[in-house]
């Protein structure tokens, strides 16, 4: 076996789970990453989250008894902003509230692009064609998506996710959107130069099959698939992606992976 | 040349512009379809309107000065509402408030299938979700749409048409709607049976390249692209569809088709 030096955790799913009150940690959670910071691996939490800006996710995952802190959070809307610096692009948002602090040194004059994230209540007619107008009015439409997710639970029900109405907006300024967040290459890759660990001495734990295990596996890591969260029984005989093994939970993998070091 | 017995006229674009206070006619058109019944010719109106019941679009024709009425026109709700009858679905509606009443005879109740057309305010985050919902709980879901537009063009602005919500609904639900309406070929089918023509005698008249000429020259139908609407110069150059001929209106149109009888 190669040697671990890091381990990438997703947060939702496999820390907790989102409920009524906003999440219960997952039995066994809290202990297992203090027990990954004891032990001495490089540790970084890696979630497609855009809802919240990372300091208001971080004390929630604080308040549930996590030991975590903004800097090991990798997320979709800073890595959008390393793009928009780097490409000297200021963006129209179609987000959540919640999450539009994580923008503010961003340029937003005379917009040259969009960025999609799951705006949830803000996905309204008047934002929709506005965020629409903003696009079809550029010469090579940008839209930069903060996932690809196609829908989720919430305790009042199924709702639809950023990926669909990044949909609506491909298909009607017949434009591919640039997808940051996982499973995009890049955000693993950043995630892991977060740590400075390479891709072959890390590990990823998930519950999404395609954007947790596979994501990572293209990326030349290996990945657990643990059986909480999203996870279905029906995951195990998918088509393309195979995890490097299964566990029951966060606790099952890390006592696997303390033992092996 | 082949004989003609029957055309086709698209609406909107072609008999009139849509404008701020409901419409204006294109020069020349009112008269023009009075000189084509005149002629003997058979004539069927082909829309892919969904935003009022025909009933109250031959009015707004009508108060234009058009000869026309509801059972020479050929829309999207009804031929939805034949496939519904035939196939025995009951359908959750996201559709415009003013095409409801053309619903009026299907059962609606514990439905089995989505139909959506341009529900222009009534595309809210909360409709949507259960548009979703209903689709999403189905074992193999089914939706129908009255059309596959991307965008239109009203005085306060460009809107998203229902295709990009279509587009949504197909993602999240991993499913492939079923369109009726122009460019189906059933649609154009059951316009044609409706004048007793075979597609070899009846001509299209439409503003739009893919979904009136397109698609009627798919039917085995000839296809006149009018300079009106929302044609562009660059339809011209366009990669798949070529019309039999390019007229600057409808008036011009039958002008060089009566004189062919």
């Amino acid at each position: 076996a190669r040697a671990v030096r890091g381990l990438l955790l997703d947060v939702s799913g496999v820390l907790y789970d989102s409920g009524g009150d906003g999440g219960v940690p997952i039995a066994g959670s809290v202990e297992a990453v203090r027990r990954i910071k004891a032990s001495g691996l490089k540790l970084q939490f890696c979630t497609n989250e855009t809802q919240a800006t990372r300091e208001k996710f971080v004390k929630k995952l604080q308040g549930m008894g996590f030991d975590i802190s903004v800097a090991e959070v990798t997320a979709p809307a800073p890595a959008a902003c390393r793009i928009l610096r780097e490409r000297s692009l200021r963006p129209h948002l179609l987000v959540h509230n919640d999450l539009v602090p994580e923008f503010a040194e961003i340029d937003k004059a005379n917009p040259n692009c969009v960025v999609i994230g799951d705006a949830a209540e803000n996905f309204t007619y008047a934002n929709l064609n506005e965020a629409f107008r903003v696009l079809i009015g550029m010469e090579k439409p940008v839209l930069i998506s903060l996932g690809r997710g196609r829908y989720y639970k919430e305790t009042d029900g199924l709702k639809l996710d950023v990926g669909a109405y990044m949909k609506a907006l491909e298909y009607a300024c017949d434009v591919q959107a640039e997808v940051v967040g996982k499973p995009a290459k890049m955000f693993f890759e950043s995630a892991l130069a977060e740590m400075g660990v390479p891709p072959q001495q890390a590990i990823m734990i998930g519950d999404d099959i395609v954007n947790d295990v596979g994501g990572a596996q293209r990326c030349g890591m290996r990945a657990l698939q643990v059986r909480t969260g999203k996870y279905r029984p029906c995951d195990e005989n998918h088509p393309h992606v195979k995890p490097d093994a299964y566990v029951n939970n966060l606790a099952e993998a890390v006592d696997i992976i303390l033992q092996q070091l």
